[in-house]
């Protein structure tokens, strides 16, 4: 496919096929013959289930997890919203490709191929209090780069980024999408003092009197990222391949809301991997229906929750794919003892 | 050491030696060094210091974790307490053996080396509510058999259980330990209905009323079991020797209970790996006062739970071992910007 125009994309977003009713069926009744008591295995239970759909088969495998990270940098950063120098997005984009930050270390550990695409970080967006973030052609643009970067042979998805400034830009997305007031949405992002947060909110504000009413593509292109576009455009693409995916936290879920404003099925194949720390994830996940799998206070974007969650997710695949049946293993199954 | 008295499992608890001052504050130090905002890694940040505290050094490594599993039968079974009957404790462990129960996939996921121990399954502790589980002699045997299958080399230890019937046995452990009602320790275990919880219920109270007052380690005796005392005898092992301990559920807690109740210090090198959905683990976990790391609704027991967590523990390691500096990486740290 090739994404000129928000109709391009919008394009991209209809007709998108459902998980397997077979395999999810097959994998439904194979967790109830493992050697378990009934639902003991909680979550993972669902979570294998879930990839069984996805992956069209009731025994699922994880053995090639991909996470993907892009980069962006933000004209609305001239507002005082973040803690950190806008400097400080290149600089981590060489800290991802020289193996020294967070995520590397996650990626490794749960196994998962690592790709890093830095979207022209020395053209930041627009400022959007002052006009829209992007054009039409860009916003395609940094879908397309998105679209392109998932790789067919993946099995599980993680969509990360880096941009100093944009919990604010995905503070305005949620607005926008979702309505109420700017101060409900903004968070402390990488660190910010009550001043800051103030200086936030005041942001969101202005660019929401400034750019809505719009649509969601077109509240992606005046109020977004060039990074959030891209994610947008991986999280989509899993979904057109079937390939699960794993929310991280609310930048990531900022992009997600995009795609589910444009098509309510657009996120069948996500899951929320964490709740993250920042303020309004928790709302977030809420609005779009999704329960967080994990809980441990990590807000630093990057994929880092999802990533962690990759390996509950191959725990949980492993536990369906690799256990005995009652039958196989000569347990006896819970009678009627009450 | 050789354990054949309660008197030789107090001496093994005193003099317990803490986690290194040193590594905790260099580990802290390096912590506040790495290329991401303070505190953004969330419990991650919490996790790699606790077991750089035990390792002794600043800079920890997982990479030989260990699961120990001891199996135990319960005469209180004859009380119609489990929705299984008795004959699965032996049927799942021959299933470990071959490799085919969840914590042999949960196991290998996390990398780690599982070990079961089987403890005189033929001959099932007395009904706790008709006489004391054990003898002295027999407590202090099962201690010794969890003592010994400790590996010095084992950097991170998970201890699980199988045994019919012991979620019965963990309630009137906890409920001895603590007080309040029978009915507030006892839980669904494998999934007994209502009137199977009842039973539960009578059963620990006639058991609180026959044994008690009684210290810790005799309630260990006449209520505990065999897998209990072993489970209680490998964490002590670890405590000894610094390896940091990951706290299955409801099972695991109770027997940690036990160790807590005669030395406040004994769990200084333990965290909760997850929030069990067995009904009193809350309660418990409370008690000991520690914070579950996972809550994904799991109650199957075999160390499971804190099997998914050791994924969690090595991420958090790999991150503060592997991460660099913001010296390191050329990254601008915040400046006071607001």
């Amino acid at each position: 496919m090739t994404f000129a125009t928000l109709a391009d994309i919008r394009a991209a977003l209809v007709d998108l096929p459902p998980a397997s009713a077979a395999a999810l069926a097959g994998a439904g009744a194979r967790n109830g013959q493992l050697t378990k008591p009934p639902g003991a295995l909680g979550r993972l239970e669902d979570l294998a289930i879930w990839v069984a759909g996805w992956q069209g088969t009731d025994r699922p495998e994880i053995k090639a997890p991909l996470v993907l990270i892009f980069a962006g940098n933000h004209g609305v950063t001239a507002q005082g919203v973040s803690a950190f120098p806008a400097e400080v997005t290149v600089q981590m984009v060489a800290n991802f490709q020289h193996g020294g930050a967070a995520i590397n270390q996650l990626a490794r550990a749960a196994g998962a191929r690592l790709q890093v695409h830095a979207l022209d970080l020395d053209r930041p967006t627009a400022d959007f209090t002052q006009g829209p973030a992007m054009t039409e052609a860009e916003t395609a643009a940094a879908f397309a780069t998105g679209w392109a970067a998932v790789e067919d042979g993946a099995d599980l998805l993680v969509v990360g980024e880096m941009g100093i400034g944009n919990t604010t830009v995905a503070a305005a997305l949620a607005a926008a999408l979702y309505g109420g007031p700017a101060g409900d949405w903004v968070g402390r992002g990488t660190g910010v003092d009550d001043t800051g947060l103030a200086r936030k909110a005041a942001a969101v504000a202005a660019g929401l009197a400034r750019h809505l009413p719009a649509d969601p593509l077109q509240i992606l292109q005046r109020l977004g990222g060039r990074e959030i576009a891209a994610m947008a455009g991986a999280m989509a693409r899993a979904r057109v391949l079937g390939i699960p995916l794993i929310l991280d936290g609310f930048i990531a879920s900022a992009a997600a809301a995009v795609l589910q404003a444009v098509n309510g099925a657009a996120l069948d194949h996500a899951v929320a991997g964490h709740l993250s720390a920042e303020g309004a994830h928790a709302r977030l996940l809420d609005r779009l229906g999704k329960a967080p799998r994990l809980s441990l206070g990590l807000r630093l974007g990057e994929g880092s929750g999802a990533a962690l969650a990759i390996s509950v997710v191959k725990a949980a695949v492993a536990c369906h794919s690799g256990m005995a049946t009652f039958a196989e293993a000569g347990v006896s199954d819970a009678p009627p003892v009450g």
